[in-house]
């Protein structure tokens, strides 16, 4: 027995999400599916991220234990010419028998993509939140700099979720303009959920002039998801990467 | 009467080419279809590129005729809430009663993408060709250096192309690489029949040291379509733009 890790791409357009469920197909039920035809037992990965519906990834991370002979890193190679094309293995490995990527220590990275132009663009549709009006970066950069920091996000929190301790660190959040792609990249130790799209909603309120800056502050200190902007749209998200320690 | 040029960008993954054709569904024929509804009148537009099935376009151009009262400038808003999400007006205006899109001087962009890494990668997949190979970006400099100027690009140009005059002349060819993402950027003031296919795919045997990049200037001489590369994927190329002189 071993246990492997994948570095996961997908394009999360057609799936309901990371987190197996019952109304439609998920990248964890196909990676298992696939996972038990090319090694012949049955397998169960743990995701590190559970996207939600329609996030992409770069490399979010799962784990699985196997019997198999196959060498781990070449596990990759063999499961690829067996998943669809929108979900694509980019390295696997073997890792210590309790690695879990869910309970030791680690850095995420998320980027949240808008278009900022007249029109959309259908080659940047699927990846990125439309947004016409002109965004003033700045102004997003000043209201982000409130939610750096060790903080209750509690106002950054969709209602319902099941998390009691709702503190997290976020150690930067970059707002970059290039030409008219715009990216609000997140880095932390570990996200609520929704989370990196509320920051999105609310920022994207910031760039908008409906809230000044300095209300990003007063929202998060509300602890109180009503404060906070909506929650942006899942086509802009990405998982980019995530640091063990 | 009036005419109007239309700046239209589209993901060509789904369309069967720009041209009206027999075997599926391509841009023209929807630009055609919505306008006609729109304006209420028989439109046909004519477009300067006629990009082939699965090729993408930035800003491609296509004009019409059209007696509406509706101004020039608001018809591209319009026009958007009748077209799919892969087909985009970025722009209109009026332009002279006599502008031909093919028939007067322009200089013409396209870039083809490619992928260059060890595994694909969903997000980029519908918009680059993979190749897996380390690609030698120097050795296609070299190569497509020899491109450059007023040729005949007979051995550049799919056979069976009716077209009598093959000598063309390419401006400039760029190769870049960002990251794992290779651009080949082409400006010229014309191309034959899968021109830049033709390039890309021969630039990518030099990059793959299966041809010197000596060797493109013989096959350039060569007139002969048989002695250049294969044409590269279509996905891999898009429409950048076209200035007119």
């Amino acid at each position: 027995m071993k246990r492997v890790k994948l570095i996961v791409a997908y394009d999360g357009t057609k799936y309901h999400g990371w987190q197996i469920q019952q109304n439609g197909i998920t990248v964890e039920e196909i990676l298992n599916r696939r996972l038990s035809e090319l090694l012949d037992e049955d397998i169960a990965v743990i995701g590190a991220s559970r996207t939600d519906a329609g996030v992409h990834a770069l490399a979010n991370v799962a784990v699985f234990d196997t019997n198999t002979k196959i060498p781990s890193d070449k596990i990759c190679y063999a499961l690829n010419q067996r998943l669809p094309e929108d979900i694509v293995i980019q390295h696997s490995s073997k890792v210590a028998d309790d690695f879990h990527p869910r309970r030791c220590d680690s850095i995420k990275t998320y980027e949240y993509r808008i278009l900022n132009s007249p029109h959309p663009r259908p080659l940047v549709r699927l990846y990125t939140h439309f947004v016409y009006y002109p965004l003033d970066i700045e102004a997003m950069r000043i209201g982000a700099a409130y939610l750096i920091g060790t903080h209750n996000f509690k106002s950054f929190c969709t209602v319902g979720a099941q998390v009691k301790d709702t503190i997290r660190t976020i150690y930067s959040i970059d707002v970059e303009r290039n030409e008219d792609i715009v990216v609000i990249r997140v880095t932390g130790n570990g996200f609520l959920y929704n989370m990196v799209r509320i920051i999105a909603g609310t920022l994207l309120k910031v760039g908008h002039h409906l809230k000044q800056p300095d209300q990003v502050k007063t929202m998060l200190e509300a602890e109180d998801r009503s404060m906070a902007g909506p929650t942006a749209p899942p086509e802009g998200l990405t998982m980019i990467g995530i640091e063990f320690l």
